[in-house]
């Protein structure tokens, strides 16, 4: 999605130390998921594949867990103390990310 | 995880088609966590973060499915065709598996 | 569902004990779901709430995993020892209902 | 969960149509519990009783997505606009509750 002026949005802020773990978990996951590449390739046994799979699942829901609280931090922290519609807004966006994102 | 023998252990039988759609959407999937990797370089908005992160999750339960019935063509079949006790276990181990992998 | 009668559709066959322990966690479901109503009425916490309704979802998914076993055990080997077609449209039916219902 | 006096922790605030939504809700639920416990007592084919299953799943999701929300409008809310700390838990008991509740 992209901002009004058509830039991406960015984060209001981002702590380091998240991001830096962020990072980490996302390269680790690109060679997961290059494992899988490898997997299907050698016919591995369908159960195996799906094993590995859910452990993928697994470290994505970390990187969201890790971006939501900072979500809740800073971006939408600002909306709520921001005012009554603002926050109103923010808390449509965050109940529905919740509900289509944190499975 | 490995059979008796120490090898990994391999697929009964793996449909072309579906192994072909597999590699095709891990590729795409690769792809995807790429793009994570640079929305968090670029400190990009949480929430649209988020919904590309729900983006892998959907396409990786679509490879999940794909095995999932390739399993049970190849693998569950031989195996209830097998006998009783090899049902019985293969019963338990489709059961475990669904649970745990198909959120 | 009905079938091509508009009878219901009937299970190949039922465990006794799988529907006795069925039985049971309904009941307690079904008391479960009354209690939430009370702390509904109660203006309680709401992550409280949602906590209690985590439990449900897990006590429904055990229901769940209980008549996806007796699925395989009965009506997955009956089509599937009869032949080709019933079990391809078996194997559909069970993806199908895996990733809509397992989560 | 009990507050520091051993009652039971109250909601900030409950929206009067919330809470309302809610109440309808359940009693829905409810029927839907005993509708399944008949499911079971009659026999009926474990894929019809699976896909009921999941439409209780999907009432309940609506229940929690309700109280989510009013969650952040009012707990949240005062919460994060008290103080630093009091955000910081706030912030932690969200991550935690949407992890653990939103599946």
């Amino acid at each position: 999605m992209a901002s009004a002026n058509g830039e991406p949005r960015k984060a209001v802020a981002v702590d380091a130390g998240a991001k830096e773990r962020n990072r980490k978990r996302l390269r680790r996951i690109e060679g997961q998921v290059r494992g899988l590449q490898k997997m299907v390739d050698d016919d591995r046994y369908c159960a195996d594949i799906l094993t590995q799979i859910a452990s993928v699942h697994e470290a994505l829901r970390a990187v969201g867990r890790e971006l939501m609280r900072n979500h809740l931090k800073h971006c939408a922290t600002a909306a709520i103390r921001q005012g009554q519609s603002e926050a109103e807004g923010m808390y449509d966006e965050l109940v529905e990310m919740v509900y289509r994102t944190a499975r």
